[in-house]
Protein backbone atom coordinates (compact mmCIF):
# COMPACT_ATOMS: atom_id res chain seq x y z
CA UNK A 1 0.00 0.00 0.00
CA UNK A 2 0.97 3.24 -0.87
CA UNK A 3 2.12 5.01 2.47
CA UNK A 4 3.71 8.64 1.33
CA UNK A 5 2.03 11.49 -0.66
CA UNK A 6 4.26 11.39 -3.69
CA UNK A 7 3.22 7.59 -3.88
CA UNK A 8 -0.37 8.09 -3.14
CA UNK A 9 -0.09 10.67 -6.69
CA UNK A 10 0.68 7.14 -8.12
CA UNK A 11 -3.03 5.95 -7.35
CA UNK A 12 -4.93 7.93 -10.40
CA UNK A 13 -7.70 5.25 -11.18
CA UNK A 14 -10.79 5.77 -10.13
CA UNK A 15 -12.32 3.42 -7.63
CA UNK A 16 -15.43 2.95 -4.95
CA UNK A 17 -17.12 5.39 -7.77
CA UNK A 18 -14.94 8.15 -6.72
CA UNK A 19 -13.20 9.85 -9.69
CA UNK A 20 -9.39 9.84 -7.99
CA UNK A 21 -7.88 11.61 -11.22
CA UNK A 22 -10.16 14.71 -10.66
CA UNK A 23 -9.62 14.30 -6.68
CA UNK A 24 -6.22 14.50 -6.53
CA UNK A 25 -6.05 17.21 -9.34
CA UNK A 26 -8.53 19.22 -7.46
CA UNK A 27 -6.30 19.07 -4.49
CA UNK A 28 -3.43 20.21 -6.82
CA UNK A 29 -5.36 23.33 -7.62
CA UNK A 30 -6.60 24.28 -3.82
CA UNK A 31 -2.80 24.08 -3.56
CA UNK A 32 -1.48 26.53 -6.20
CA UNK A 33 -4.65 28.97 -4.85
CA UNK A 34 -5.57 28.12 -1.34
CA UNK A 35 -8.58 30.87 -1.94
CA UNK A 36 -10.17 28.22 -4.33
CA UNK A 37 -10.84 26.86 -1.06
CA UNK A 38 -13.17 29.29 1.05
CA UNK A 39 -17.18 28.10 0.54
CA UNK A 40 -20.27 28.97 1.78
CA UNK A 41 -23.24 26.98 1.76
CA UNK A 42 -27.27 27.98 2.51
CA UNK A 43 -30.41 26.82 2.83
CA UNK A 44 -33.83 28.52 2.29
CA UNK A 45 -36.88 27.34 5.09
CA UNK A 46 -40.40 28.32 5.13
CA UNK A 47 -42.82 27.05 7.68
CA UNK A 48 -46.00 25.12 6.53
CA UNK A 49 -47.83 24.17 9.76
CA UNK A 50 -47.89 22.58 12.86
CA UNK A 51 -44.08 21.84 13.16
CA UNK A 52 -43.92 21.05 10.00
CA UNK A 53 -41.51 23.02 7.35
CA UNK A 54 -39.94 22.84 4.36
CA UNK A 55 -36.19 24.09 3.35
CA UNK A 56 -35.10 24.55 -0.20
CA UNK A 57 -31.14 24.09 -1.01
CA UNK A 58 -30.08 25.30 -4.16
CA UNK A 59 -26.96 27.42 -4.57
CA UNK A 60 -23.53 27.60 -2.49
CA UNK A 61 -20.11 29.30 -3.42
CA UNK A 62 -16.96 28.12 -3.71
CA UNK A 63 -13.99 27.73 -5.87
CA UNK A 64 -13.57 31.25 -6.71
CA UNK A 65 -17.85 31.26 -8.11
CA UNK A 66 -21.21 30.45 -7.77
CA UNK A 67 -23.15 27.39 -8.07
CA UNK A 68 -26.02 25.43 -8.68
CA UNK A 69 -27.05 22.09 -7.15
CA UNK A 70 -27.85 19.79 -10.50
CA UNK A 71 -31.32 19.79 -8.71
CA UNK A 72 -32.65 22.45 -6.10
CA UNK A 73 -33.14 19.63 -2.69
CA UNK A 74 -36.12 20.15 -0.93
CA UNK A 75 -36.56 18.37 2.92
CA UNK A 76 -38.69 18.32 5.42
CA UNK A 77 -38.72 17.99 9.33
CA UNK A 78 -41.74 17.19 11.66
CA UNK A 79 -42.09 16.06 14.74
CA UNK A 80 -43.60 12.80 15.68
CA UNK A 81 -47.07 12.19 17.39
CA UNK A 82 -45.77 11.68 20.86
CA UNK A 83 -44.01 15.40 20.40
CA UNK A 84 -47.27 16.74 19.25
CA UNK A 85 -46.23 16.55 15.60
CA UNK A 86 -48.02 14.67 12.85
CA UNK A 87 -44.72 12.66 11.84
CA UNK A 88 -44.32 14.05 7.71
CA UNK A 89 -40.77 13.73 7.92
CA UNK A 90 -37.61 13.44 10.40
CA UNK A 91 -36.97 15.59 13.35
CA UNK A 92 -34.53 18.20 12.86
CA UNK A 93 -32.32 16.30 15.49
CA UNK A 94 -32.44 13.26 13.32
CA UNK A 95 -30.95 15.23 10.79
CA UNK A 96 -27.66 15.55 12.74
CA UNK A 97 -27.44 11.93 12.91
CA UNK A 98 -27.79 11.47 9.16
CA UNK A 99 -25.39 14.00 8.69
CA UNK A 100 -22.46 12.81 10.68
CA UNK A 101 -23.39 9.24 8.86
CA UNK A 102 -22.86 10.67 5.44
CA UNK A 103 -19.96 12.93 6.44
CA UNK A 104 -17.81 10.48 7.47
CA UNK A 105 -18.77 7.72 5.49
CA UNK A 106 -18.64 10.23 2.09
CA UNK A 107 -14.54 10.57 3.60
CA UNK A 108 -14.02 6.88 3.63
CA UNK A 109 -14.70 6.21 0.07
CA UNK A 110 -12.69 9.40 -0.99
CA UNK A 111 -9.74 8.48 1.58
CA UNK A 112 -10.10 4.64 0.42
CA UNK A 113 -9.81 5.72 -3.24
CA UNK A 114 -6.92 7.87 -2.87
CA UNK A 115 -4.95 5.14 -0.93
CA UNK A 116 -5.97 2.22 -3.63
CA UNK A 117 -8.02 0.17 -1.44
CA UNK A 118 -11.29 -1.13 -2.69
CA UNK A 119 -14.68 -0.57 -0.44
CA UNK A 120 -17.02 -3.56 0.05
CA UNK A 121 -19.61 -2.18 2.63
CA UNK A 122 -19.62 0.39 4.53
CA UNK A 123 -22.54 0.39 7.27
CA UNK A 124 -22.78 2.78 10.50
CA UNK A 125 -25.43 3.25 13.21
CA UNK A 126 -26.02 6.58 15.14
CA UNK A 127 -27.67 6.52 18.35
CA UNK A 128 -27.81 10.29 20.24
CA UNK A 129 -29.36 10.45 23.72
CA UNK A 130 -31.67 13.47 24.74
CA UNK A 131 -33.41 14.17 27.78
CA UNK A 132 -36.34 16.49 26.63
CA UNK A 133 -36.88 18.48 30.03
CA UNK A 134 -34.04 20.32 28.97
CA UNK A 135 -36.40 21.75 26.01
CA UNK A 136 -39.71 21.64 28.31
CA UNK A 137 -37.62 24.05 30.17
CA UNK A 138 -38.35 21.72 33.26
CA UNK A 139 -34.67 21.50 34.83
CA UNK A 140 -32.07 24.05 34.65
CA UNK A 141 -29.48 21.26 34.47
CA UNK A 142 -30.46 19.26 31.88
CA UNK A 143 -29.04 20.79 28.42
CA UNK A 144 -31.37 21.48 25.46
CA UNK A 145 -29.54 19.09 23.12
CA UNK A 146 -28.14 15.56 22.80
CA UNK A 147 -25.94 14.35 25.67
CA UNK A 148 -24.01 12.00 23.99
CA UNK A 149 -23.90 10.78 20.14
CA UNK A 150 -22.60 7.08 19.44
CA UNK A 151 -21.57 5.90 15.99
CA UNK A 152 -20.68 2.49 15.43
CA UNK A 153 -19.54 2.26 11.64
CA UNK A 154 -18.97 -1.60 10.33
CA UNK A 155 -16.52 -1.48 7.22
CA UNK A 156 -15.22 -4.00 4.73
CA UNK A 157 -12.44 -3.58 1.89
CA UNK A 158 -9.03 -5.34 0.48
CA UNK A 159 -7.19 -4.06 2.79
CA UNK A 160 -6.10 -5.43 6.19
CA UNK A 161 -8.76 -4.44 9.33
CA UNK A 162 -5.53 -2.18 10.62
CA UNK A 163 -5.61 -0.39 7.26
CA UNK A 164 -9.82 -0.02 7.25
CA UNK A 165 -9.48 1.23 10.87
CA UNK A 166 -7.11 4.08 10.00
CA UNK A 167 -9.05 4.65 6.83
CA UNK A 168 -12.39 5.33 8.74
CA UNK A 169 -10.13 7.40 11.30
CA UNK A 170 -8.55 9.47 8.67
CA UNK A 171 -12.54 10.34 7.55
CA UNK A 172 -13.14 11.29 11.31
CA UNK A 173 -10.53 13.40 11.76
CA UNK A 174 -11.18 15.13 8.74
CA UNK A 175 -15.05 15.19 9.42
CA UNK A 176 -16.67 18.84 9.05
CA UNK A 177 -19.56 17.72 10.67
CA UNK A 178 -17.72 15.74 13.28
CA UNK A 179 -15.87 18.96 14.15
CA UNK A 180 -18.76 21.04 13.97
CA UNK A 181 -21.06 18.54 16.48
CA UNK A 182 -17.95 18.17 18.79
CA UNK A 183 -16.26 21.65 19.03
CA UNK A 184 -19.26 23.51 18.15
CA UNK A 185 -19.52 26.76 15.96
CA UNK A 186 -20.47 30.18 16.25
CA UNK A 187 -23.86 30.59 15.33
CA UNK A 188 -25.11 34.68 14.71
CA UNK A 189 -29.21 35.08 14.43
CA UNK A 190 -31.00 38.09 13.22
CA UNK A 191 -34.82 38.51 13.19
CA UNK A 192 -37.47 40.56 11.55
CA UNK A 193 -40.28 40.90 13.30
CA UNK A 194 -41.47 43.72 11.09
CA UNK B 1 -51.56 38.58 25.28
CA UNK B 2 -51.15 35.92 28.23
CA UNK B 3 -48.18 36.56 30.61
CA UNK B 4 -48.21 33.71 33.05
CA UNK B 5 -47.75 30.25 33.21
CA UNK B 6 -51.44 30.34 34.79
CA UNK B 7 -52.68 32.62 31.92
CA UNK B 8 -50.96 30.52 29.52
CA UNK B 9 -52.71 27.28 30.37
CA UNK B 10 -55.85 29.10 29.50
CA UNK B 11 -55.00 29.29 25.78
CA UNK B 12 -56.40 25.64 25.26
CA UNK B 13 -57.46 26.31 21.21
CA UNK B 14 -55.19 24.33 18.39
CA UNK B 15 -53.46 27.32 16.74
CA UNK B 16 -51.14 27.35 13.45
CA UNK B 17 -52.03 23.77 13.13
CA UNK B 18 -50.67 23.21 16.79
CA UNK B 19 -52.36 20.48 18.86
CA UNK B 20 -51.98 22.84 21.82
CA UNK B 21 -54.14 20.87 24.03
CA UNK B 22 -52.62 17.54 23.64
CA UNK B 23 -49.30 20.02 23.95
CA UNK B 24 -50.14 21.41 27.40
CA UNK B 25 -51.46 18.03 28.12
CA UNK B 26 -48.02 16.34 27.15
CA UNK B 27 -45.93 18.59 29.64
CA UNK B 28 -48.59 17.89 32.59
CA UNK B 29 -47.31 14.42 32.12
CA UNK B 30 -44.14 14.72 31.62
CA UNK B 31 -43.78 16.92 34.55
CA UNK B 32 -45.55 14.49 37.18
CA UNK B 33 -43.34 11.88 35.41
CA UNK B 34 -40.04 13.40 34.25
CA UNK B 35 -38.16 9.88 33.55
CA UNK B 36 -40.62 9.70 29.97
CA UNK B 37 -38.85 12.82 29.17
CA UNK B 38 -35.70 10.52 28.23
CA UNK B 39 -35.72 10.00 23.97
CA UNK B 40 -33.39 8.42 21.86
CA UNK B 41 -33.04 9.13 18.09
CA UNK B 42 -31.21 6.36 15.41
CA UNK B 43 -29.80 6.86 11.92
CA UNK B 44 -28.62 3.63 9.95
CA UNK B 45 -26.25 4.49 7.25
CA UNK B 46 -24.98 2.42 4.24
CA UNK B 47 -22.76 3.40 1.57
CA UNK B 48 -23.89 3.30 -1.73
CA UNK B 49 -20.76 4.51 -4.77
CA UNK B 50 -18.54 7.32 -4.17
CA UNK B 51 -19.56 10.03 -2.02
CA UNK B 52 -23.37 8.69 -2.05
CA UNK B 53 -25.08 7.22 0.69
CA UNK B 54 -27.98 6.61 2.14
CA UNK B 55 -29.63 6.60 5.48
CA UNK B 56 -32.36 5.18 6.93
CA UNK B 57 -34.26 6.45 10.23
CA UNK B 58 -37.12 4.50 11.57
CA UNK B 59 -37.21 4.18 15.15
CA UNK B 60 -36.95 6.01 18.56
CA UNK B 61 -37.47 5.80 22.14
CA UNK B 62 -38.95 8.05 24.54
CA UNK B 63 -41.99 8.48 26.40
CA UNK B 64 -41.25 5.02 28.73
CA UNK B 65 -41.21 3.34 24.78
CA UNK B 66 -40.10 2.18 21.74
CA UNK B 67 -41.68 4.20 18.82
CA UNK B 68 -41.69 3.49 14.57
CA UNK B 69 -42.12 6.42 12.72
CA UNK B 70 -45.69 6.37 10.31
CA UNK B 71 -43.41 6.15 7.38
CA UNK B 72 -39.27 4.83 7.23
CA UNK B 73 -37.92 7.96 5.85
CA UNK B 74 -34.77 7.40 3.05
CA UNK B 75 -32.29 10.34 3.20
CA UNK B 76 -29.12 10.64 1.01
CA UNK B 77 -26.42 12.77 0.87
CA UNK B 78 -23.07 13.84 -2.15
CA UNK B 79 -21.01 16.11 -2.84
CA UNK B 80 -21.55 18.26 -5.67
CA UNK B 81 -19.47 18.12 -8.84
CA UNK B 82 -17.07 20.58 -7.92
CA UNK B 83 -15.99 18.59 -5.00
CA UNK B 84 -15.98 15.81 -7.39
CA UNK B 85 -19.53 14.25 -6.45
CA UNK B 86 -22.24 13.22 -8.34
CA UNK B 87 -24.49 15.80 -7.10
CA UNK B 88 -27.38 13.51 -6.40
CA UNK B 89 -28.03 14.92 -2.63
CA UNK B 90 -27.42 17.57 -0.52
CA UNK B 91 -24.36 17.84 0.83
CA UNK B 92 -23.54 16.29 4.95
CA UNK B 93 -22.88 19.89 6.21
CA UNK B 94 -26.15 21.45 4.00
CA UNK B 95 -28.16 19.06 6.05
CA UNK B 96 -26.91 21.39 9.38
CA UNK B 97 -28.36 24.27 8.06
CA UNK B 98 -31.69 22.55 7.41
CA UNK B 99 -31.48 20.85 10.81
CA UNK B 100 -31.32 24.64 12.58
CA UNK B 101 -33.99 25.91 10.55
CA UNK B 102 -36.47 23.18 11.22
CA UNK B 103 -35.92 23.04 14.80
CA UNK B 104 -35.73 26.89 15.20
CA UNK B 105 -39.04 27.08 13.44
CA UNK B 106 -41.12 24.46 14.73
CA UNK B 107 -40.24 25.38 17.97
CA UNK B 108 -42.16 29.03 17.01
CA UNK B 109 -44.78 27.11 15.76
CA UNK B 110 -45.57 25.30 18.99
CA UNK B 111 -44.90 28.43 21.30
CA UNK B 112 -46.65 31.43 19.52
CA UNK B 113 -49.83 28.12 19.72
CA UNK B 114 -49.17 28.45 23.43
CA UNK B 115 -49.05 32.12 23.44
CA UNK B 116 -52.16 32.33 21.90
CA UNK B 117 -49.93 34.08 18.82
CA UNK B 118 -51.94 33.17 15.03
CA UNK B 119 -48.43 32.96 12.84
CA UNK B 120 -48.66 33.86 9.15
CA UNK B 121 -45.33 33.56 8.16
CA UNK B 122 -41.96 31.98 9.67
CA UNK B 123 -39.05 31.99 6.27
CA UNK B 124 -35.49 31.52 7.26
CA UNK B 125 -32.07 32.05 5.43
CA UNK B 126 -29.27 30.40 7.24
CA UNK B 127 -25.51 30.38 5.53
CA UNK B 128 -22.36 29.07 6.88
CA UNK B 129 -19.10 29.77 5.74
CA UNK B 130 -16.24 27.10 5.45
CA UNK B 131 -12.56 27.11 4.56
CA UNK B 132 -12.05 23.28 2.96
CA UNK B 133 -8.37 23.80 3.40
CA UNK B 134 -8.83 22.56 6.93
CA UNK B 135 -10.76 19.09 5.61
CA UNK B 136 -7.95 18.72 2.78
CA UNK B 137 -5.05 18.95 5.56
CA UNK B 138 -3.65 21.97 3.49
CA UNK B 139 -3.68 24.43 7.06
CA UNK B 140 -3.22 23.32 10.51
CA UNK B 141 -4.26 26.24 11.31
CA UNK B 142 -8.25 26.13 9.61
CA UNK B 143 -10.78 23.91 11.29
CA UNK B 144 -12.72 20.86 9.15
CA UNK B 145 -16.17 22.52 10.47
CA UNK B 146 -18.01 25.80 9.58
CA UNK B 147 -16.04 29.08 11.21
CA UNK B 148 -19.41 30.38 11.55
CA UNK B 149 -23.40 30.62 10.74
CA UNK B 150 -25.67 33.13 10.21
CA UNK B 151 -29.42 32.87 10.60
CA UNK B 152 -31.32 35.20 9.42
CA UNK B 153 -35.08 34.62 10.42
CA UNK B 154 -38.43 36.39 9.03
CA UNK B 155 -41.82 36.48 11.58
CA UNK B 156 -45.53 37.53 10.86
CA UNK B 157 -48.45 37.04 12.84
CA UNK B 158 -51.44 38.62 14.91
CA UNK B 159 -48.94 40.00 17.67
CA UNK B 160 -47.04 43.28 17.82
CA UNK B 161 -43.52 42.85 16.24
CA UNK B 162 -41.60 42.97 19.99
CA UNK B 163 -43.85 39.87 20.95
CA UNK B 164 -42.84 38.00 17.27
CA UNK B 165 -39.05 39.25 18.14
CA UNK B 166 -39.50 36.98 21.79
CA UNK B 167 -41.01 34.27 20.13
CA UNK B 168 -38.33 33.34 18.00
CA UNK B 169 -36.02 34.24 20.84
CA UNK B 170 -37.87 31.57 23.18
CA UNK B 171 -37.13 29.03 20.14
CA UNK B 172 -33.73 29.33 19.84
CA UNK B 173 -33.34 29.18 24.04
CA UNK B 174 -35.42 25.90 23.62
CA UNK B 175 -33.58 24.87 20.54
CA UNK B 176 -32.13 21.16 20.48
CA UNK B 177 -29.97 21.76 17.27
CA UNK B 178 -29.01 25.40 18.10
CA UNK B 179 -27.59 24.31 21.52
CA UNK B 180 -25.99 21.25 19.53
CA UNK B 181 -24.64 23.08 17.36
CA UNK B 182 -22.98 26.30 19.49
CA UNK B 183 -22.07 24.29 22.15
CA UNK B 184 -20.54 21.02 20.98
CA UNK B 185 -21.92 17.59 21.75
CA UNK B 186 -20.03 14.39 22.68
CA UNK B 187 -19.68 11.59 20.26
CA UNK B 188 -18.08 8.22 20.65
CA UNK B 189 -17.27 5.95 17.77
CA UNK B 190 -16.53 2.55 17.71
CA UNK B 191 -15.18 0.67 14.31
CA UNK B 192 -15.50 -2.66 13.42
CA UNK B 193 -13.08 -3.51 10.50
CA UNK B 194 -13.26 -7.36 11.23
Amino acid sequence: MPTDTTQLRRARVPLNGVDTPTLFGTLDVVKSQPELARFQFRARNRWTSGTLSETTIDTFSGAGGEHIHKTTFALQADHPAVLVGEDRAPLPIEYLLHALATCITGGIANIAAARGVTLHEVESRIEGDINLLGIFGMSKDVRNGYEGIRASFSIKGDASPEKMQEIVEQSRARSAVFDVLTNGVPVSMSVNAG
